[in-house]
């Protein structure tokens, strides 16, 4: 079989004649790693492109190469850590949703394919580099990790919805209910968010049950009407008011989006016996970074183009929604972001080089694209 | 300090000067526990009122004394008890969904407006008399018995938006997404389900840490792709289907309404401490039960009013959907509904008057309406 495979990044074609896109994937990501500096994507970003042109018919099961020029020295060992995590995450993400009944074809075929549509794992790496931070293992974090990724696209699903954001485009693909229908996308996502929190009561090792308790109550409170619900709610209200200030936007993003990259991060200082005032001081690091990657976000929504961001771009703009660059401007915003990420610098320096995978995950998270 | 008490079961008033009413309760409770023809509850449904009256301030704290008689004659004695569990369980729920920060109004309306709405709150009722059934406590079961009840919410306000059901009235009122719009009729629903997991977590008192997380994980499971999520999707894809057997319709709603009332009386089983053989025994009863309560609501669809139901009436029937009076028949339909009914009082049986409340639940269930 002919695949062709268009690069993101630099734009070139390449062709091959394989049984599957992924050994020259393999060879081209072996290409990038012997590069230090580059930095690597695996992405379902970039699409093979059939010789007839029928693009996204083809795309749905062929992840392919997104490569981009890293300025961010952030260094090999990020990458690697990155690229170890992201497999190990991805390998984790497919065992998690089971095919366990054939009745169930739909519903299943509908959570794994946003669930494993590719994106970046940040909440999972986080969560699980704040457990070893503490001298936790992988495995204690695992089932929630998974959880959080499962949480984070329940919210994309429910947020592309036409009745919410209306996205045709996720991650370039098509968005869940444009696939399977509103009804079965609704569906979907309240199936990911009951299946987070079972995964991680029955799944969960390593650990007293009373942390495991913990963590689900936190958890739960992350997503509800305290957290990523509250935020989209005054989001929503907030919408086309003329008087938003960046307090509220700040109030909005630090439910919205903050909420949950703050429980990733408190969660796996939880299970990894981290004493409460480190749960509290790697709790208000995060904050700070969540609001950094919001208001990079921003930015991204800003200054990138449609190829970049594999989504539909300027929509914050014609929405006449409230962003941080059009309350702060744009290089404002920028350094609004850098504060915040020497902010939760500070706060982990006590921890030493034990921190060191958070720290480059928190420049990875600001820096990652302009 | 002063404290004045209410029992809610005399309805006598007792007063005391005390620095905290848990003295109280601990020889109320000594009282009542040397009397064997009597059942004690500890409960937060009895509030300190205050000189002032000021009940609902003063609640928060104080978990208070709630007596039953234990030995009460038949019929009346499940009015009562419903009567009594419902007072209980409506100001439970109130409580559970409180006003964390003025921003969150409209989504704090949204989730109570349909929580509160009403319903025979059932699934609250089952859990408790399951959990007492086995020696447990009504305060042990309740924050599941919530839970169940906001899970139950959730799936309604979902059920009914355009993508899914299009109803436009729910238990006589208009419908979640009528009121607020889709979108936060959807968020509210993703609030809820959130919000009793976290419940759950955090609220549990009186049983092991372990014992809760399976309660999580079972409910987990009873929500998610292998629950009422799955019957959903099964049911959905069902419709307008010529060839749908019995055996699909079963399944269906063993999974769609079945799985959760299956979950109702397996947590409040674990929550009483029950063994692993009763676990499984209650839950088959709840299996049957369950499905006789899905018998009686295609039944219902049939033959009540609107006034009766409180929700469009003939929809079933409009929408071309499978029903067991269209499959096996009116009369046949309600056999089966009573075959249900005996096949789950003969798996109770052993448990004699202890499970007097469970069984006269089923019968209500069945009977309740034709």
């Amino acid at each position: 079989m002919a695949f062709v495979i268009r690069c993101c990044y630099c734009g070139s074609i390449e062709s091959a004649l394989l049984t599957s896109p992924n050994r020259l994937i393999k060879k081209r990501r072996n290409d990038f790693l012997s590069h230090p500096s580059r930095q690597l994507e695996l992405s379902k970003k970039c699409w093979p492109v059939s010789p007839q042109g029928n693009r996204m018919e083809r795309c749905k099961y062929y992840p392919l190469l997104l490569c981009m020029v890293a300025e961010v020295s952030v260094s090999d060992n990020l990458l690697q850590f990155m690229k170890r995590k992201k497999d190990y995450i991805e390998e984790q993400l497919n065992r998690s949703i089971p095919l366990l009944d054939p009745r169930l074809g739909l519903i299943y075929e509908s959570m794994r394919y946003s669930l494993l549509a590719g994106g970046k794992r940040i909440r999972p790496m986080l969560c699980i580099a704040t457990c070893e931070l503490f001298g936790g293992s992988t495995l204690t974090a695992t089932p929630t990790a998974v959880a959080l990724e499962m949480i984070h696209t329940m919210s994309l699903i429910h947020d592309d919805l036409p009745a919410m954001d209306n996205d045709d485009y996720r991650r370039g693909k098509l968005t869940n209910h444009k696939v399977f229908g509103e009804d079965i996308a609704i569906l979907a996502g309240d199936a990911l968010l009951a299946r987070a929190f079972e995964y991680i009561a029955n799944e969960t090792q390593g650990v007293p049950a009373e942390v495991v308790l913990k963590v689900i109550s936190f958890l739960g409170a992350s997503v509800g009407y305290s957290g990523i619900v509250g935020g989209q709610v005054v989001d929503i209200l907030s919408e086309g008011k003329k008087e938003v200030s960046i307090d509220d936007l700040i109030w909005i993003h630090k439910h919205k989006t903050g909420a949950l990259l703050k429980c990733c991060v408190v969660t796996g200082a939880l299970l990894g016996g981290a004493k409460e005032e480190d749960v509290i001081r790697v709790g208000e690091f995060a904050e700070r970074i969540g609001l950094a990657f919001q208001v990079a976000d921003d930015i991204l929504d800003v200054t990138a183009s449609f190829e970049e961001l594999g989504k539909s771009i300027g929509k914050d703009e014609r929405s006449d929604k409230a962003t941080f660059p059009r309350l702060m401007g744009l290089e404002e915003s920028k350094r609004f972001a850098e504060k915040l990420v020497q902010e939760s610098k500070y706060l982990i320096e006590p921890y030493g080089k034990r921190a060191y995978y958070l720290e480059a995950l928190a420049d990875y998270i600001v820096s990652r694209s302009y």
